[in-house]
């Protein structure tokens, strides 16, 4: 059984495409899997939009998206109709949206770290985040401690 | 000899041309590289604009660019105006540009794989894609059992 | 003691944090650090806009932010408002901006390598650059060689 550790930085509906397809088929084939979740990446744990402390804070949380279904695409977004058109060929394709991705790396175990220093940036608490089994906070020592042990540690 | 993977998730000039630097610095001194091409990253390979099946997969063959010629800059895109700028701007300083790395890449023996997925989606075959010595169509695990072995795995 | 490298390819506010966030806690932890700096990395670290060889040259120099106060946001920039949004916000939570993680990185020992390639490609001097006392120039030889050394080696 080998390990390996993402950092999902990114808040784009693509790039978390990619991170949670090489995430659940290293989970699928028996390895350990620890995704952490840092920035604009944890907008896809975000359930629903709240406000925050003081009008900035409430602006960005406004701003940053919540939920697979409210990610933009990096490139050809066309004012979030990209992520829509993207998942419609996906499903006429037989593949995998990002939900689905998503949910199904729940079930595999793959292990959620949530980046703590975004969540104090952003005002957000782990209850305003979508409930997985293995979801936890944690910090970068936590992160550098996981990363060291993986045969594979990706930025996304 | 050591390995090397890299994942082209990314479609821009601009990051192709790191990871092709990479890619033909380690080949060159010997290394296995491998790129992993993913995603917008298929774009550098396709050979020439196609037609898909309905307007939704058509729409998106015409959108994703064909080949490093046509791929945007990361920033400074400038409507495409930029990719030529810099493209002149590393002629006269003596560099490579992207198309000039990319065919060094092809003589110093780097593994080209293309993820099968994206082929999919797009409804690529293999023959729309620019004909190199080592490029064949892989899945996720043959990237995950390549990257497991290599010294280095970068996501671009 | 572990060897940890990172290449910031990225010019951007956001990303270059999250890689002086990881570089600073690895260092802090008492690991060997090294930053290479690459294409809009560089930016992070130039002093002032200066003109280069001919129009082009000049333009691109131009155009390119100087140092981390000048540096865009990956999203939500504003026309460059986010950063100085979200630079508030940070220090409103007591959390480190760009500029604090760079300057600990420097206390820290962390290496910063500038690849000579883009240095090249953008007719800068290392005189045009930030004195940090672990700063020096280098090529992707010093970097495959690094990276190969170490524990973790991503590319932001």
């Amino acid at each position: 059984m080998d390990a390996l550790s993402l950092i999902l930085f990114s808040g784009d509906y693509d790039r978390a495409m990619a991170a949670f397809t090489i995430a659940n088929g290293a989970a699928g084939a028996g390895d350990k899997v620890t995704v952490f979740f840092t920035f604009w990446g944890v907008s896809l744990l975000r359930k629903r939009k709240t406000t925050g402390k003081g009008i900035l804070q409430t602006a960005f949380k406004r701003l940053m998206p919540c939920g697979p279904t409210d990610l933009p695409l990096s490139r050809f977004n066309f004012a979030g109709l990209g992520p829509s058109l993207l998942r419609r060929l996906i499903r006429r394709e037989k593949g995998q949206t990002l939900e689905d991705l998503l949910a199904l790396a729940g079930e595999r175990g793959v292990e959620f770290v949530v980046c703590q220093a975004s969540l104090t940036l952003l005002g957000l608490t782990p209850e305003e985040l979508v409930a997985f089994p293995h979801l936890r906070v944690g910090d970068v020592h936590d992160f550098l401690q996981t990363a060291k042990n993986s045969a594979i540690c990706l930025f996304i």
